[in-house]
């Protein structure tokens, strides 16, 4: 095995740990929010901070990677494409950070009722971001299709959740904020689960350098964009 | 001027007319919603696929340098920095997407009230972009924590939005349904800032290779994460 081969097991190794770190918030921050831990909360707020950290770190490996042993095609690719997906994996922490502030919020407050659809929502998203990671790691692009298709059933659940919250502040106007804040914590599951969907479109186009939204742009239309820039810069 | 130079400057001139049309699609999608814009909303939705495939194409671009090029240092980082900017800006274009769905859906619903803060936001918002963006290519620090700056005044302006239209929610539940599409229509501003944001942090730690959130992981909790990681994979 050579040098590099070493180096980017090491780097898979590494994203595997962010990922963990990643998946470890999401779930505590639901936890938090679910059984009312302020304590739980708080430690995922303080943790995020391992989570940027390593992102940095990974980041200046994948460059050192590149500088210094000059990897070709598919591994250049592949350094390119963690550089872009631990940033989407940092993302992520920063939303699990929100969901865990949301909890403190909400712990204070009266309990409104049962959480139903978030923890379903949350389950689907971690899932989301381990197979995402593994997806990318083993170069599966099966897994990244099955991946994507979970993204609908959280949107479907954000949906419901969101219905069945108008109904009970059309209800009681006074549960409102409290219903609002409910709707913000699944809005950053749906979140979670796009950045999760992101990463997997991403290992797609890595393995088959086929991207799933949005179409290359011909030189018309490329050229139609220059002089519209260049028009308004006179 | 050498070759790599002259492939750089190149670069620049894609990743501003990227910009540009992210800009614009703010603007318009925006201009959309205030003046009950049916067609210039479906306009914002179908021209995102250049903003997509424009992105997919600077990204190829990169990959091609750093394989033929081999840049060293300041030029690696600068490439990298920009793959990672370009895939920031795709997902703002996503999010004017959003609006102008949103801006289709209330231009066919009764009017609620004159937009206040929502215009204000996008003002702010696109300047933000487009500030970012020029840090960037002329790596401008100064620049970049103005723009840093400016998304506190985006936040202050979400919380102000998102109180009246509790307000309103509570004296008449009647529109509750069309008080939270601007809900979310100023969320999506909000989280437009916050990629103009993410993008001023990498450019500033592109410059001075100083991140300014998160700490770099010690030894010795990485050495945690990792046995953390490993006892669970039994």
């Amino acid at each position: 095995m050579g040098i590099l081969d070493n180096e980017l097991r090491k780097l898979k190794e590494k994203i595997l740990i962010l990922g963990c770190l990643v998946e470890e918030g999401i779930r505590k921050s639901v936890k938090a929010l679910i059984d009312r831990e302020i304590d739980l909360a708080k430690q995922v707020i303080s943790r995020d901070n391992l989570i940027n950290g390593l992102e940095v770190e990974i980041n200046e490996d994948c460059i050192k990677l590149i500088a210094l042993r000059q990897p070709m095609a598919k591994d250049l690719r592949f350094i390119t494409t963690a550089m872009k997906i631990i940033t989407d994996l940092e993302r992520m922490g920063d939303f699990a950070v929100n969901i865990a502030e949301r909890a403190i919020e909400l712990a204070q407050e009266p309990f409104l009722k049962p959480f139903v659809n978030i923890p379903k929502m949350a389950e689907i998203a971690e899932s989301m971001v381990e197979d995402a990671i593994n997806a990318f790691v083993k170069e599966d692009v099966d897994l990244c299709y099955d991946v994507i298709k979970r993204d609908d059933q959280v949107d479907e659940l954000l949906k419901t959740n969101h219905n069945e919250l108008i109904g009970l502040m059309i209800k009681n106007p006074d549960i409102i904020s409290l219903a609002l804040k409910r709707m913000f914590i699944a809005k950053y599951l749906e979140r979670i689960a796009d950045h999760a969907t992101n990463i997997a479109e991403m290992v797609i186009y890595m393995v088959e350098g086929k991207m799933i939204r949005g179409s290359f742009v011909t030189e018309e239309i490329h050229k139609l964009c220059l002089e519209d820039f260049m028009s308004r810069q006179k």
